[in-house]
């Protein structure tokens, strides 16, 4: 059974051992430990529906309070404090086009709001009720999750948006095919959630990001159904692909996508590369980047992550080994990780990979074999799961991420880290904060940082304590030139900080957009950007 | 100097030798020479400029005929028969923002229709004035041509958007950089061009469509400057850059672009590999593109293609020659040849080349070296001047494309080839077809289809044989999926076709989007999407 108030499935518990806990308190203290609301006790918290009976409707406060947030911290705070706050007063579990279609004209008819929910893993607040006053139906789309077309000649695979990721790549993989779309959410979140925020995976060197991988769709909006073909490619004016992609549920409800898809690899292998310190892990991360070298992902943890995954990964006799060892290489503090991925057939792969090392070693790399590699895919999605054993013991964590060009990465990142590390000051509060690049370009890189900081005990002060946090870190963030999100969306915890990179005319543009497919503001109303008007 | 009335530099002539007049005489006849008007007739035909005088507008009649059209047939037949018809009543070549800002005022203030104006390579009528009872501007935004900003470590370029390609690679070479977009049109065609009609070049294989390469930009409208910035990679909603990619001078004047750039490749090689049939080419084709193996280019010739350029590549004993050895090794009528690229570093190269070449092996491809690859290359912007030499025998070239998935490739090529062959039967006229796919993807690939055909000697006639000539192969394009412009984007000859791809919910998105920026109806009216209301 899914976790109703943190991650993951509830079979499934990551510990934090002594040693972690030992690493955590010497950084910020110990952590002060929260009891949590029981489900009973927030499903009391919801108020009666308002909504007038519909078949597809679900109006019981189990299934409100389950597609009521997301996964964001605030989303937590609300889940685990039982502060629920405004949810929405029913959900429908559409089950094809012609069903979301009477969804919106009952939408219509009575002005109900439609919030459409996927996995229900948004991190910005995509699913958050924001006008208490306003009828809201949570549009649950994971019953449209079928595998309706698959072109193998073409690698085109059409699935219902709703699928998840787990369930999509089991579909593939019966015939041989995979999407390659791995965001740390991935056990959860769905096909069009992917779309819709434009997500980005682990692998995404190789696989894309979703915009990459998105061919076509349908979309049912107020102004009728609007069908995208999926062609290779098309000088055709404007690609209304790119109108779904990022909508963030203020256009339409995405029932249908077409992906582009892969053959199974014969061969894929992660590698670990210690450098001396960030400046030559950073150069060789980019020469990587800009080689074309056929990789299939490229992760630099600076050194602070590099230390702290080293703290919590266990094994401490075996990482003091690989310590000593890196130490006698020329790397000792400041020392950071590289992991190296490749993925095809297996000539090709291995011979990518040997030039990935040759010119890692050109910057001092020292490349430490598999393990670490092994060990990073078999967690590729469990790391999520420490949130819950940080909550435990009272740590409260949060990232926050961001792309710049690379003569501002390095800048970027000890901007967002100082921001974040005196962000709690004045509640005397210390915040450990490290970061990585999770996705390389020939451009750039994004910055992916994360937090640990305490909770206070309380739901007021803990909901001061992120604010302060995300607003010091998101300043940051645009104040040096970022996007205010690489891989997870705009929601409404970015929405303050959008007109910063889009400007006046850009927010303008998209409200037009979203006017034009919804002009009475049923959808999503109050996420990605404001109500015409009321941005320049 | 430039043609006025053909393609390119004056100084050079591609011949025609009389082995290729005599394989065009077997095939559809003897051609029709007809006499040119001169470039003082064509002028004569100019009434006197409408527009208000001002310091940036040149009302000379020479210089709104060199810009009063493009490369299409119906431009040519226009400029050749001396029938210019509706031309712009001025020209401004804006050298800043300022200007262009200046210009579009002044476009507000007397209901003045701007038409933005590149190098003048379109071969879809984008720069044709449509209504000749209304006063047209042209903007030719040439003089927007500089290197504003280099990053280096990022791969940044900064480009006036009115750049020419040879002066925007010369620009980048100086610094050890370079763009690689080569469209055919390369020596006459802009950077802003490109991105408003969603451009691809010969090795888009490695260097990507415009799509990839544009990272942000600068567009005046009459809404205001819209400034988008260039990310790496972003998920903060709408891609601004989407609406400015394909949107043919409707939303605004494109003045600075940013582009992703690469370092010059240590070694570059292209490589002819002949097969026996089309299926065992195609076939080929489609696993190298799906197999990911860093090649630059790809381009396959169907065996009229094949046949075609053997014919016109003069050096009949040499061909013979190579003719009786591919016989020997299985390839012998119906032959299709496909040309493969590589670009990088020496070894990586190389490593892909074996690679390709392996698996064209295993499809009974015969590998026949660099000559015809050498060969191409030299030529690879030379082939438009055959146009001309045609011209002057008397035989019109045109040529369509579109792109499809690999399952519908085969049915495509055969669908708009055979339409073609018929489209003149009324007129008594053969057509001389022959097809490549010139960019290839996993998904499918695009179809380019030539024709040749004989002139009338009479405008009316001429424009008569072109209509019906473009109707069937548009309409076969869209009877059978495919979108109606791969790389030459929509204008006015594509327009009547859009609906069928993009729907009339994605056409009413699109007129939203224009008249948002645009809601007087300035910027090159009546290209790309009918104006609102007229769609649906």
């Amino acid at each position: 059974m899914r976790r109703w108030n943190g991650w993951g499935d509830e079979a499934i518990e990551f510990a934090l051992n002594e040693d972690a806990l030992g690493f955590l308190a010497t950084r910020i203290g110990n952590g002060n430990p929260v009891a949590d609301a029981s489900f009973e006790q927030a499903c009391a918290q919801l108020g009666a529906s308002r909504l007038p009976p519909h078949r597809l409707i679900d109006t019981s406060p189990a299934t409100r309070l389950r597609n009521a947030l997301g996964q964001s911290l605030p989303d937590w705070l609300k889940l685990r404090y039982g502060r629920i706050g405004p949810a929405p007063d029913g959900v429908a579990f559409p089950e094809s086009g012609q069903e979301v279609r009477e969804l919106i004209n009952y939408a219509r008819l009575y002005g109900v709001a439609l919030i459409a929910h996927g996995g229900g893993t948004s991190v910005a607040g995509h699913l958050t009720v924001l006008d208490p006053f306003r009828l809201t139906l949570a549009v649950n789309t994971t019953r449209l999750c079928r595998l309706i077309h698959l072109d193998q000649q073409s690698q085109l695979a059409t699935f219902g948006a709703g699928v998840l990721g787990p369930d999509l790549e089991a579909a593939l993989r019966a015939h041989g095919f995979m999407l390659g779309h791995y965001p740390q959410s991935f056990e959860y979140s769905t096909l069009g959630g992917w779309i819709v925020t434009r997500s980005s995976g682990q692998q995404s060197l190789r696989y894309g990001r979703i915009e990459q991988t998105f061919a076509g769709g349908v979309v049912e909006t107020p102004q009728g159904t609007l069908e995208v073909q999926a062609f290779p490619a098309s000088a055709a004016g404007t690609d209304l692909r790119e109108l779904v992609l990022g909508s963030e549920g203020r256009l339409g409800i995405l029932t249908e996508a077409t992906v582009r898809v892969s053959k199974v690899p014969e061969y894929e292998a992660f590698h670990a590369v210690f450098f001396p310190n960030w400046q030559q892990a950073e150069a060789a991360a980019r020469e990587l980047a800009q080689g074309r070298m056929g990789l299939s992902m490229l992760r630099l943890s600076n050194a602070v992550e590099t230390v702290t995954m080293l703290a919590l990964a266990g094994h401490k006799r075996l990482i003091g080994a690989l310590e000593t060892w890196l130490s006698l290489r020329g790397c000792r503090d400041g020392k950071c990780m590289l992991m190296i991925g490749v993925s095809g057939g297996k000539a090709q792969a291995k011979t990518a990979m040997r030039a990935a090392l040759g010119l890692c070693r050109e910057h001092k790399g020292v490349h430490i074999g598999r393990m670490m590699g092994d060990k990073w895919k078999q967690n590729r999605f469990r790391n999520v799961y420490l949130r819950n054993a940080a909550w435990q013991y009272g740590y409260a964590i949060d990232t926050v991420e961001t792309a710049v060009d690379w003569s501002r990465v390095e800048s970027m990142m000890h901007a967002v880290e100082s921001a974040a590390e005196t962000a709690l000051a004045a509640h005397q509060e210390k915040v450990h904060v490290y970061t990585h690049l999770s996705h390389l370009y020939a451009q750039g890189a994004s910055v992916y940082t994360t937090f640990v900081y305490r909770l206070s005990g309380n739901y007021e002060d803990d909901l001061v304590r992120w604010k302060a946090l995300k607003h010091a870190v998101s300043s940051a963030i645009v104040d040096n030139g970022g996007t205010i999100s690489h891989q997870h969306g705009v929601g409404s915890d970015h929405a303050p900080y959008l007109e910063a990179e889009k400007g006046a005319a850009g927010i303008a543009a998209m409200q037009a957009v979203f006017r034009h497919f919804d002009p009475e503001g049923l959808l999503n109303p109050g996420k990605l950007v404001p109500p015409q008007g009321l941005a320049a």
